[in-house]
């Protein structure tokens, strides 16, 4: 049994994950529960979080040293400050590192869960072994994460790893960000589901006809191309196609040993990573196509909550060098 | 008068520029000359360029430490071999830094031309304070650097910063490097001239039309936009249109500090990056305006050259490692 352990806490609109783990980062304990963001305030929330660490920190017996926290941006990393994320009504300037510190003594870091799944993936996931990669989640939005030399790239006003919001199409389709023709805006789930329904309500035949609007996720999508369904198929290949654009200007622009895709419709795989790869490699013609290294992440929806714990260490490593 | 100095030489298709500078980079003495490459071979344009810098050397009275060479890609860095650049017919895996290295006695370093012109701008130009920044030469063809925490990042197969094909336009018009809608092939000078002609072909009226169609170059456009040609002046702001896809994607990747233009192209100044500036401002919607800054190259035709110094600065810092 570790003598010092580090908590990670993942922070989403629907559930908040946690995990204790050792001071390799190896999980020792993890949770998860509903964050039920329409009945209860940020307070509330975390409350639940902490007394859920406590209470595994209890059953490890180690000692815990710093937390880690990932959640969906705006937020402000250095002041610890979570800004209003569309996902969680009712978190407006949330001092979410202020409160962890204080309620469990210990030091702890923020930033975004793109951010932090890129850290989880180039850790202990897919992207193990790289030293610069690209991660990408691909679920109701599109966000990602730079690493380069090991280590991310957050950029001016932690702006960086946006690549939900590249152009892949001028005056393409409106985006959630007030732009045109975004990644996410052609490729989320959420745009799955927004063009499969566009089709559907135009009269195409499709066995998606059966379900009631609402029904038609990015999920059914995904299910219906791989069933042979014509209008799912269609849309799942315009997808792809958009989304080898954006993965093909991430290689031409950085050339990372890896672009790593995780979120929820990543979890598609083959079915999505098949073609991606060969449209990417037909696209990129500066690199051989054995070097367009693409990769579903390996660590399912606990990416970000992997990275939550590196956040932890790295926020113990910095304590440590000041107080040194 | 230095004891001790470092070379830099830029390998062009029509000019080779060549300096000699002290360990701070200074340029002590500097020249070039015509490459003539359709009446010689690279052997012989070398042992011109050597001769020059050993005259140069001549004159400062400098002992020489070591030599830096940016040229046009493909090359393999690490092998130091230039490999047959399509502005430099016959130079087939030629080795560049062999026979430097051997000629003058000393260490180099060789690196494509737009990274060296990244590294130029970043320690002596535009990009100087900034430790985050991408590099754009726009000229005939578009090429980049990317430069993070200070260093230039290679990437795979030294595959990184080839900005230039990035898609901007899926689908959209064929790019000398196989693919279609690339950045190049939508915004490089050429492409200026070859949408001009297009129209002109088309029987649109313009003050172009009594060019002779090898006249109407990139500098001619431009010069007819600013004059107010609205021929010119459409295929200007198509130009703009799509260099503000390409560095608003720059933005939304990496967040640099700053995003440096340079070539021929960025020459028209505040004709390309007025317009360029809104609109790139108008579309990252995930930056604060202010936050995206957008420079043009400082050092005229000599970014490279100065990068190519820099890498003469790096050779000898690597020997000077090797030995200690």
């Amino acid at each position: 049994m570790p003598d010092q352990c580090v908590a990670g806490i993942d922070i989403g609109g629907t559930k908040i994950a946690l995990a204790v783990a050792d001071l390799e980062g190896r999980v020792l304990e993890k949770t998860r529960f509903p964050a039920r963001t329409g009945e209860r305030g940020p307070h509330a929330i975390i409350e639940e979080a902490l007394a859920e660490i406590e209470r595994m920190l209890g059953k490890t017996g180690a000692h815990l040293a710093a937390a880690g926290i990932g959640c969906g941006g705006p937020l402000d990393r250095k002041a610890g400050l979570i800004l209003s994320p569309p996902n969680l009504p009712g978190w407006d300037e949330f001092p979410v590192v202020r409160i962890v510190e204080e309620r469990l003594g210990v030091p702890a870091l923020l930033d975004n869960d793109a951010n932090a799944a890129a850290l989880g993936e180039h850790r202990h996931g897919a992207g193990r072994g790289y030293k610069h990669l690209v991660y990408i989640t691909q679920s109701t939005g599109i966000g990602g994460g730079v690493i380069v030399r090991g280590e991310l790239v957050h950029g001016v006003y932690d702006g960086a790893g946006e690549v939900g919001h590249m152009t892949v199409l001028p005056d393409g389709p409106e985006c959630g960000c007030g732009g045109r023709g975004c990644l996410e805006a052609l490729c989320s789930g959420t745009a799955l589901a927004r063009r499969a329904r566009a089709r559907l309500a135009a009269g195409e035949a499709s066995s998606l006809s059966s379900l009631s609007p609402n029904e038609v996720t990015g999920r059914a999508v995904a299910e219906a191309a791989r069933a042979g369904d014509p209008v799912a198929s269609r849309v799942w290949d315009e997808m792809i196609h958009y989304l080898a654009v954006g993965v093909g200007n991430l290689f031409n622009i950085l050339a990372p040993e890896a672009v790593v895709i995780g979120g929820g419709v990543s979890e598609a795989g083959e079915q999505l990573f098949g073609p991606l790869r060969e449209r990417v490699r037909a696209r990129v013609r500066m690199l051989p196509p054995e070097r367009i290294n693409i990769l579903q992440a390996s660590l399912g929806g606990d990416s970000a909550l992997h990275g939550a714990v590196i956040l932890g260490q790295a926020a113990r490593e910095r304590r440590l060098e000041q107080t040194s």
